[in-house]
């Protein structure tokens, strides 16, 4: 297999994409694809100053990579959830996402969920019926409120995170399944601060697939940690992923096509525009004063507030 | 396991459903459930005129035993697609047909496509470029023209077809992996008869899975045929079956919970009403005055008209 661009011998073959590259060629085409999404859906400009959640895996570590050689200010955003598993996950983390900052030279922001809140997510968990079962919900909880947070409180224009094409997939996958639809009509690759206090989300990555990404960091020898969250097994997500991974070794092209189609319906006034239902509900949450659509205090505040 | 209504040995554990039953309790219980779709989707009354499409198959036969046994007028529609496929295919489903109608001492209407058109599905399918890669499509719309004609110039009021719950949710996920707006928004268990000349069209079996109509055919006693059509090898439908028969291995119910909850989003006004581009674009067809929304002559008189 030859790199259709050079000739020379191809480092990666995507066949949902009938594209075979070279390492170099490889490495030049993924950051110019994300700068066509960038600019597609309309993410943010140079001139915009991006924070990037970085969780110290492959994608997050990637877009900010990407990010700064595409000439972005882009700083870093790294959230201390205080998840061992056996295995150091937090610690470990934290540590590629500090390495990483300090060798290209960027800033990184930290904040550590258990010295802010007196607890970590696993002892958050323990305690609330939010996190009876698993911990994934006080955690998809907790780094919502921090990342919106950082980002109004940092003066940012824009939060951006690492999602790729195969996690953008398992969500709609999921949101189709059970069809959900506000999860339905709110996915995408922005999510626009329609309201006071919310920051605009985006997912510079959002069609490029996982195993691209992680040949892209492999490739560019970005260190990152390899494990999955201890507390992901058996998640919805993973599952999910698993499924439409049998769908795209059949018929390559499925996710993305899956992916795409989604976007041009929606564009193409697919959904109403009623069927949101916490549309217009926001309002500012009386302790953070971050948006919620809960009465009264929002959820994470609620959480955290101790009995 | 037992029968949870008589503590008999069951003969069906129906684990979507978190229910087990016994051979009498089970060919109770499968009418009952049909009944109960029949009134809650508004399909049909005792006074309807029904005209039943029967292939031959576990589901269409079993629907036909179904709809005698809860009192309705049912007849039966056998269209013969001149289908060999090295197993006699069309052949022995229309002798298992017209058995089933005179045993139980019910109306079969019997429409040859080879005898009418001067052509068998296999023929129109290799002269067409509809037909190029399959007889599929073809064969889809010569079914869909011939059952509503038939319908129609019967004096039926509703035409009913024995696509089950694997049906439906294969044909639900294949429209939601591509987005497809018309067939999204169209999708139900009655598709209304909303311009002149079209007949409504109901499938009372759209949430019995497909493993209990199979159930139903052997204990009832129900000669069907075993056979897939033999074009249907490859085809999307059964990938998306199996697609799903996963899913429903992992996730007992997630069948049933998929299209349960489709329709109800649907109801809930998930999508825009002006979301399905067909719509008010049908009009007669000036050959065979069945209403087509292509400009001209409908898609099958076009494909039958000889150049």
């Amino acid at each position: 297999m030859k790199c259709v661009k050079c000739g020379q011998k191809a480092a990666i073959n995507m066949r949902h994409h009938k594209l075979a590259l070279c390492k170099d060629h490889f490495l030049e085409w993924i950051p110019a694809q994300t700068q066509r999404f960038i600019e597609k859906y309309r993410m943010f400009s140079l001139q915009d100053k991006v924070l990037v959640a970085v969780s110290g895996g492959k994608d997050s570590l990637s877009l900010w990579d990407i990010l700064q050689r595409l000439g972005y200010q882009a700083d870093g955003l790294y959230i201390g959830l205080g998840i061992d598993g056996g295995i150091g996950y937090s610690n470990e983390s934290q540590r590629l996402c500090e390495e990483f900052a300090k060798s290209h030279g960027l800033r990184l922001r930290v904040v550590s969920v258990g010295a802010e809140f007196g607890e970590t997510i696993p002892e958050l968990s323990l305690r609330t019926i939010r996190g009876k079962e698993k911990p994934c919900a006080v955690c998809g909880l907790t780094k919502r409120h921090i990342m919106n947070r950082a980002a109004r409180d940092g003066g940012y224009d824009v939060l951006a995170t690492g999602h790729n094409l195969d996690d953008e997939t398992a969500t709609l996958l999921g949101n189709t399944l059970n069809w959900i639809p506000g999860y339905l009509v709110r996915q995408g690759p922005v999510l626009e601060a329609d309201k006071p206090g919310l920051v605009r989300k985006v997912k510079p990555l959002c069609r490029i697939y996982e195993r691209d990404m992680a040949a892209y960091a492999i490739l560019r020898g970005i260190e990152y940690i390899y494990e999955e969250c201890p507390h992901a097994v058996g998640s919805n997500s993973i599952f999910y992923k698993e499924l439409l991974n049998n769908l795209e070794a059949e018929r390559p092209g499925a996710k993305i096509n899956f992916y795409v189609a989604f976007l041009q319906a929606k564009e193409n006034g697919l959904f109403a525009a009623q069927a949101d239902p916490d549309l217009d509900k926001l309002h500012a949450c009386p302790s953070c004063g971050q948006p919620t659509s809960a009465p009264g205090m929002c959820a994470f505040c609620r959480m955290t507030a101790k009995a």
